[in-house]
C-alpha cells in the first residue's frame, strides 16, 4: 500500500471550509491538516475572545465542521449542532454552539490546543485542525491614506480606501504543530479566502514564510471568484497572485482559477455591493495555471442568523478537490 | 439469563442524581428510567425557558449526566462538559453547557423529547430520561396565610410561611412514555428531593397518581436527610411520609431513612440557615422501614458558579443503590 500524502490547507473561513469538504472524500489517499488563521475578532468569536481571553475560535469551528464525519444520522446531527447558531436569548443570540463548545473545552482542559483535539474527537473528524499560532494578536491594516485599522472584523468592513500592508499586533510566532505540518506537507494549499483578513492574516505570522520556504511541498494558490470591496477592488488574477506571493514569500507552483461565469442575477447582487468577478488578466498558457470550471451550481443555503446573501458565488468543493488530488 | 428488572425513579435535582449514579453500576441487572419533574423555572433553565419557550431543561440535564457513561477519559470529559457552567460572558455567564446543548437540539429536532434522546446518545447514557409531561406549566404554591406564589424558583426561596398545597398552572398531563414506564416498573423510587418543588411538582401532574395506582411496582420513598426552610420546617420522617403519601395517592411499600448523624460543623452551617436533620419520629420497627447509614462521607465539591455550600449533607449513592437493589 502506498503511503498517504500529506495535504495541508492554510486559511480559515468559507473558502477553506469548501476545500476541506471536498478533500474529505479522498481520505484513503491523503492526510488532511488545516492550519487556521487566528486573527478573527468579529461576531460571536469576537465577543467570546474579548470576554474569555482565549484565542478566537470561529475559523477553527468552520474547519472542524468541514472535516466532521457524516457517516450516519447521529454524526450528521453533531455536525449540524456544531454549526448551530442561537437566534434567541439575551447575550446568547448570535453565538454559535461550536464556539461555545470550544470555549467550554478550553476552560476545562486549560489550552486551546487540547480543546481543539477534544472537539475533533467528539466530531470524529478525520484530519487535523491546528492554529497557525497559539498566541493572541490582532490584525492591523495600513491604508493608502496612511491611516490604520486594528481588528479583523473592522478591516473586513467595506471601505473606499486601499490596504497597502497588514501585520499582527503584537508579533506572534508560528505554532510548533503548524510548522511541522507545513514542513512535512506534500501539497500546500492556500485559498480561496479573503486576501488580507483571512489568508494574509495567517501568512504574516512570524515563521510561516520560513516554513513555506523550507517545505518540499508543491504550493497551490486557489484564486478567489469575486473581488472583495475594500480589499481587492478591481484586482484580477494577476494582482491576486502578486499579492499572495508577497505574503507567501514564494511563488506558487500552481494557480487554480475559475473559467466560468455566474448567473447574471447573482452577479447583479454582488455588483450592488461593488464586487465583481476576478478577471483572468494574465497569460494562463503556462502549466502552472489550471483554469477550469470550479464554481458550484448549488444554491448555497445559509443559517437564518448568518446575515449573508441567500445564494452566493462559491467554489465547488468536489471540483476543487479533484484538481488538487491530480497535483499529488 | 434472568430478565432485567425495571427500576423507575421519579424526581429531578441532586437527590435523583445521587440515586441514578448509584444505580448505574447495576445496569447488568436493571433497566433504569428517570421520570423528570418539568417545573423548574430558575437560573439558567429559567432564562432559557423564558427566552426560547421550550420545556425546562435543568433537571433533565442532571439526570442525563448521572447516567452518562464514564468508561474512558473521553466520556468523562463529555460528562464534565455537559455539567460545565460558564462563569464569564455577558448573557452567557451562569448558563450550563448541557442546558444550551438541549436547547440547540430542541430547536434543531423540533421537540424536547427528540432532543433528550439525541443528547442521551451523545453522552452514551445507559437508561432513559423521560419528562413527566411534555406540556409546559408553572408550579403554584398556596400558603397558610392564603397567599400564592407562582414559579418553582420563587417557591424554593426560604420563607417563614408554610405551604398548604401545590398545583400546576395550567393543569398538564403525564407523557405517554412516563405513563408506560411507571406502569411497567418493578421498583418505583420517589426521592430524595424537595418535597414540594421537586417531588410534589412531578406528582401533581394529571395522570401520575393513576399510573402509580395502576402499577404493580414496589413503591419506595427515600426520605430527605435535612429539612428545607419554607417547605419542610420541623417535619420528621412521619410528616414527610404523610405528605408524600398525599401526593402519591398511595402509601409507599418501603421507606428509606438515614440513621447516622452528620458532623457538628456541617450541621451548624445548616442550622445557620434554619435547616435541621429530619428526625425519625415514627415507629420504624415495621419491615417497611429501612433505617440505616445512608449518608456520604465524601466532601461534595460543587462548581465555582454553583453558589452552593462547599460541603453538604448528602445521601451516598452506593449505599442507596445497595438498599434499592435488595428490594427487587
Amino acid at each position: 500500500m502506498q503511503e498517504k500524502k500529506n495535504v495541508v490547507i492554510i486559511g480559515g473561513g468559507t473558502g477553506t471550509h469548501t476545500v476541506l469538504k471536498g478533500l474529505k472524500r479522498y481520505q484513503d489517499q491523503i492526510n488532511i491538516s488545516a492550519i487556521v488563521t487566528m486573527a478573527d475578532s468579529g461576531g460571536s468569536t469576537g465577543r467570546l475572545r474579548d470576554e474569555f481571553g482565549y484565542l478566537p475560535v470561529g475559523d477553527v469551528r468552520m474547519c472542524l465542521s468541514a472535516l466532521a464525519s457524516e457517516v450516519d444520522e447521529h454524526e450528521e446531527l453533531l455536525r449540524e449542532l456544531f454549526l448551530y447558531r442561537f437566534d434567541k436569548g439575551e447575550g446568547l443570540s448570535g453565538h454559535n454552539f461550536g464556539n461555545l463548545l470550544l470555549v467550554a473545552l478550553t476552560d476545562l482542559l486549560g489550552s486551546e490546543e487540547k480543546a481543539i483535539k477534544a472537539a475533533a474527537r467528539v466530531l470524529r473528524i478525520k484530519g487535523e485542525v491546528i492554529p497557525i499560532t497559539n498566541q493572541s494578536a490582532h490584525l492591523v491594516a495600513t491604508y493608502d491614506d496612511e491611516t490604520q485599522l486594528v481588528g479583523e472584523h473592522l478591516i473586513d468592513e467595506p471601505t473606499n480606501k486601499k490596504i497597502t500592508d497588514i501585520f499582527l499586533e503584537p508579533a506572534v510566532t508560528i505554532s510548533k504543530d503548524a510548522k511541522k505540518k507545513i514542513e512535512s506537507a506534500d501539497l500546500l494549499v492556500v485559498g480561496p479566502g479573503d486576501l488580507y483578513t483571512s489568508l494574509g492574516a495567517a501568512l504574516v505570522v512570524d515563521g510561516v514564510g520560513e516554513a513555506i520556504a523550507a517545505t518540499n511541498a508543491k504550493l497551490v494558490y486557489i484564486c478567489n471568484l469575486m473581488t472583495k470591496r475594500g480589499q481587492t477592488d478591481n484586482l484580477g488574477v494577476a494582482e491576486h497572485l502578486a499579492l499572495i506571493t508577497r505574503y507567501l514569500k514564494r511563488v506558487p507552483d500552481y494557480v487554480l482559477a475559475n473559467s466560468t461565469e455566474a448567473s447574471p442575477a447573482l452577479l447583479e447582487r454582488y455588483q450592488e455591493e461593488g464586487e465583481w468577478p476576478v478577471e483572468i488578466n494574465i497569460d494562463v498558457t503556462a502549466d502552472k495555471f489550471i483554469v477550469d470550471d470550479l464554481m458550484t451550481d448549488e444554491i448555497i443555503k445559509t443559517n437564518a442568523g448568518d446575515n449573508l446573501r441567500r445564494s452566493l458565488v462559491r467554489h465547488d468543493s468536489q471540483k476543487l478537490a479533484k484538481e488538487l488530488i491530480k497535483l499529488l
